[in-house]
């Protein structure tokens, strides 16, 4: 199945434990907005900015990325569980 | 009958089984905002950008969507339930 | 008497049956925002855009609209209720 | 006295009746904002859009006109009742 | 003592009796925002548009103003009671 | 040290005494935001507009301003408190 | 590893002592928002403006910052607590 997000959302498949990702990067328990990592699985083609040009979208597949645990909407796609979220509630890219 | 959405508005049928979708996506019943599936039966003409210039919608008839279960408005057109939204409520378009 | 609407707004005559219009349209009554249909019969000349160009309406009088029940404002104009509402509280437009 | 409103205000003496307008428009009771009518005193210079240029006002001197009764702020001016509101907070002029 | 206001704000000094003002305006008690009167005492340079320019003030020194009564901020200077406000916030100039 | 407050913020140091200014005036302790003043320690470069053209500030070091209470944050610096607030939160500039 | 802000955010470590700083600057525990202290380790490239063009950003890598203590997100990166925050939540940067 191919599942393509519109405007400026992607698709990020979550780290599976919330504590610690792969490389390892610990999240802390204590802050107000737990943040999360994942792994960028679909970008859209990005939003258009006030002159109708379009704003690049700040990910590509397959970047790490953190973000906020309370932005976007789970879905789950032929039995794993993916995020939709815009990229304006990504907070970071990271690699090892 | 012939109803056409205005502005940047959708009218969506959604797909029946509101957990799986006819191409075995599963929706995910934990998310804050559920979402839901469907398949769009007409776009307005886009909305307009700060020149006047026409945003062109990012969706046509036919396509299949994911859409967040609180937006837009339901109403039954002979005898069938569709849903009015916005460009921008709409998530994903996907394929088999 | 003459009425006409300032700005982006129209004035819309309610179709008699909440629940079934003119053409057959039957509107869900378990939706959020209870969608109704009516004839417009009065339009504003439409907003002005950031550069001082006026918008066009996306409706005319005579067409016939769904819109939201809690846009707008009620007004009796001779003895008949009317609906005094902006252009953007419009949802469609329907032919039979 | 000479009362000159600033901006996009205007300056309405509200007509008598609530209920009914001079012209038999008759305002309906049930509705969530009571509209009223009345003719226009005053008007400001208008408001100016983003590149500095003034937008004219919908209105003159002489107009009647329907507006929400909850928009302006009421004040009296040599015994005789107004109301400043805003030109966005008129919602029809209307002629007999 | 000078007293410089910025941006778009005005010195207002009150006039002293709050319901009749010294040009026999009278101010509605019943009103939501009861609106109050008085003569500016020094004005700010203006707003900057999007552009950069300066948005003239609609006021001056020396004019007799209306304005509601929650705007605005009290200050005493020199034993004298005078109102710090924004131009948006007077509603309306006056004279005799 | 030295500290240099970012965009259109600036450093202030309050007056001592919070009714009486160093120059005479008088702050009334009855408004609903209490009005302070104090003097201007140091300014940001300023904020950009829309085209990215930098905004000047509206004051310089060693201005005496008045500003709202509630804005800006307290923090002391080598014993001193200071309070970090924007240019926007400053009402007005005054001499002796 | 190396974690890449996205757009206009910044990484900052903060200070150990929350009410003292390296430098002798005191944070006043009676503010509303109380601010702290830090370092930033990494910046992002910043926000595009209303033409698409880049807004710089206003610190680099290694400048000292004071930043409001409920902006940002905490996360632990290989043993150290870091925090992602905006650029517009920095209030100021110092030097000894």
């Amino acid at each position: 199945m191919n599942l393509k997000p519109l405007g400026d959302r992607v698709i990020v498949k979550r780290d599976e434990a919330e504590t610690t990702t792969a490389s390892g990067l610990i999240l802390a328990s204590t802050s107000k907005e737990k943040p999360q990592s994942g792994i960028v699985l679909a970008v859209g083609e990005g939003k258009l900015d006030k002159d109708g040009n379009l704003i690049p979208m700040p990910v590509k597949e397959g970047d790490r990325v953190l973000y906020g645990k309370y932005g976007g909407t789970e879905i789950t796609v032929e039995g794993e569980e993916v995020l939709i979220l815009r990229a304006d509630d990504l907070f970071a890219v990271y690699t090892d």
